[in-house]
């Protein structure tokens, strides 16, 4: 029952931005919806939503925030109070900063990631509409994700990031990953949705990006990505394979800026009654990478 | 934001018992975890709670009732003033009436059906369990769906029945049936969750069930589920297709006494703030048989 | 052991060449390779010969005839002899009376349809090149098939043309569907190669066009061929399923002169020592419908 | 138009025996068709003949011979004959040497593996029968691999044996990977049939066994084939991907004693008119692990 109905948007610092609404546009198969000055704005053809994605032109990579949507106004003052009371210092960012957007409220969380709330944005539909649709509409290009998934972030601190997502904006843990004496969360994943994640964090440095996920609707569409990365020339870090956590299907590959991206399928349904799935460190490898057992270096060493 | 969780579970009428358990086990591939009398009761692998499918003797099909899960007992009594206020009257159900479930309220729905609310079952766990899991558990056996989906009603005032779902119990309407002037609806998709649909209705005679839909992974499972139902000569109604409505893959057949089932796989996920997508009376084909394209005499006549 | 190589091309008769040719190359994903006169050559992206299908324009629908590559001139003669032996006419079609073809020779098997035997085709290669290749080309277009797989006709006399086809030609009989009793053959499959069938035949009148079978990867690629029927409001008979025969995945739809067209994934290996699996008639349902169990009145009735 | 119908069996070399039946026959999902000694015969539930794989106890592991049936004693004479002219030494299998087989010619090809061919093995059949057909059986084990596909072998003169198997053995080559200044050969698929290879070589030591390929439908099954050799815990080399040769869909792993095994799927159909397809040494990565695009040290360095 929380309050936040979904991830809504990553804005992302890229260095070449020319180069990179090419890769998000041709290669991922996002829409640009958008431009205001340095910033690019894109959505998934199956996504209503004015934007999910802000390509910001910057000097270097990384994530400047990621933003959740909240079912009303009355909700966001609701959460705006209980995130003051947990000691987040909270900024407003006014109505038409960006483009197609009304007011947000934007905090930094204990991992020192700035984070935003909002309840408006243009909903400019859908590339099927909405009276007697088609499945899926012509004209896509590439990866074609239906939306944008989840986000992965690093911290330090993935007990109290937990309890601010859970205690405060009304999450659900969905799974963890736990040193094997139990004592240190080395990885928490959370749901606001019946995903098996919206947002998720492994330990590592604060305020670091690992990975932006898009939907793909199956195993031959991970595929599919897989063939048009190679097509492309997009470098690849985990060829098609299974998650352990979430049983998703996966790809991961990186934009031209080093920014990771997935295309990730599948995994279950999940709701707030579930027992969280608990990973023991010893089967990290398992439960990240289901095929290979092991965990691979540079995915806990390439943050942006 | 409901405070309903999900669908929890069907109670369906069966005339030959042992036969009926026999296919549930066996085909659909559910595990019976209890009986009590006459009744006995089953759950999906990857369910958590007790059951979400009750078998009940009796010498007519049908479904008894259909039950969501609240997510606490303040929910639960926030929505019974909320039913008894739209005008249903209200029984409660005692604590044990039936196994492994505590207390329940049950109520008439504007298209007669019997309706229960409930926030406590004990819950059993999962095929695959909570502590490293693997991604799917051995020895599963027929179609082993992941969990029970959704169901689907008839009924005759569809517009009251919507009102009901969305304005006391917080679903939200995922996709709708009218005629061609706007005038009438025909169907009713509604979603208490990010599912596209927990319950539906399409119009018909009232108090009647039409489908339990359990849900496959993706479309090779839709197939298998399909090549099982001809090898253990269950009669199958439509054979593996695409929905237009909430564009799921599909394959429909009947149980030993007539209830119809289907598998479903895939389909997109719903938020709150989505509109609600309208199909037209002279396009309910292609919404309901996305390649077929017209409407089966059989899929409107036959209930239970 | 076949001198024949491969199904190597199907002259159909279309009565509007250039809604036909829309069709062929925008619905199915055929390529135009060529044009002469009424006739259009076409060719699936993975064909390295010229044309797989060529269109005429005519004024009524069907099969003018079929044709088969053989490996080279010395077991074109022995065919040729072979061919005669048996009692069929043989007539010479001269080099460069179609576009890109050498000289072949023409006769009517015992069905009475037209069949052609050829050495020679210009090779024009494939979307994805000889050196290096990427796995499928960019710019593919509709169903997109990887080639011309089989062609099903119908006839009276199955026992002679399946001797005809096993005793001159050296194909294997993979399948056939033979009265209850045995007595008479109501089905044959046949196939030149290690494929499930490279043609066939059901009992029904004479020198008719059933269908023209096109290859797709799997299973997901029959649902993609049914969407974009839909999508394009091609004609359906037959929605996505499995056959018992051959095992493999299909969908039928018609061109726009009526001519039967399937896409077809899947189906065995076949090597010449299999034994001739038997579809008793009683079952012909299940062996041509696996899913459905019963046979489609059109499917027999409406030939070109 | 070879005389050879198809790649028969494999004899590997295992080190324990016991231990490599049920490794064979739960996880692989062979069914154990007869004991001999020190020999267990395996078939795929798919084949008709008698067995496919023979298990040798032995105390190294590898291959003792690979061996093709041929169509007749009239092929398996003429092909004799060339082998002798072709300089290979030559010695007789005697009838009954090994279960359910009759006769066998036994000789070493240019890079040193004991290769024979054969005509008579008892056809024991398939777990699907002939009459009216399932598509697939009940109570199948493991991966359930439809057939052994192929083997790749290494050895130090491609050239020879690529020369050994198109003239004397009427294989046609499908594909080739030469050093980029096109002198030296370091790969050669070569197929007796139309599927994308019977037998392959990679450069490398003489006389050593690279792997045994087990066809499965399609990449959900590839993916299946993944989650189970996890869950056993069976060694996994190459997780899920797809090959740029032969385009197949694969997982390779690890039999008890070492030697590799892969779960190939998909891979296109083969005629001996295609041109060969022609790899360079520079995308040799990418033509072996399409995804990866780099080779894995292990994959040239564990032979058996």
């Amino acid at each position: 029952m929380s309050g936040i109905m979904r991830i809504g948007r990553l804005e992302l610092r890229v260095m070449d931005l020319e180069e990179s609404v090419k890769y998000y546009t041709n290669i991922i198969g996002l829409q640009e919806t958008g431009r205001d000055g340095d910033r690019v704005y894109l959505k998934a053809w199956d996504e209503y939503d004015h934007h999910s994605i802000i390509l910001q032109k910057s000097d270097s990579a990384g994530m400047d925030h990621m933003a959740f949507k909240v079912k009303d106004v009355h909700e966001l003052e609701k959460l705006e109070f209980k995130i003051e009371q947990f000691g987040c210092k909270l900024t407003r960012i006014a109505d038409k900063s960006r483009l197609a957007e009304g007011q947000a409220i934007r905090f930094e969380i204990p991992t020192g990631h700035m984070v935003e709330l909002y309840t408006e944005i243009e909903q400019v539909g859908t590339g099927t509409g909405i009276i007697n649709p088609h499945p899926w509409p012509d004209g896509l290009k590439g990866i074609a994700p239906h939306r944008l998934d989840h986000a992965l972030l690093t911290g330090d601190d993935l007990e109290s990031v937990t309890r601010f997502f859970t205690e405060v904006l009304d999450f659900h843990q969905t799974e963890k990953i736990v040193t094997v004496d139990g004592e240190v969360m080395l990885g928490s994943f959370l749901a606001a949705t019946n995903k098996a994640h919206d947002i998720a964090f492994v330990k590592g440095p604060d305020a670091k990006f690992h990975h932006a996920g898009f939907y793909v609707d199956n195993w031959y569409e991970v595929l599919k990505a897989a063939d048009i990365l190679t097509k492309n020339e997009v470098p690849v870090e985990v060829t098609p394979t299974r998650h352990g956590i979430t049983r998703g299907q996966t790809v991961y590959f990186f934009d031209p800026s080093g920014n990771r991206n997935e295309a990730f399928a599948s995994g279950y349904v999940s709701y707030s009654d579930f027992p969280t799935i608990t990973w023991t460190e010893d089967k990290i490898g398992t439960g990240i990478f289901y095929h290979r057992r092991e965990m691979l270096e540079s995915f806990s060493k390439a943050l942006t």
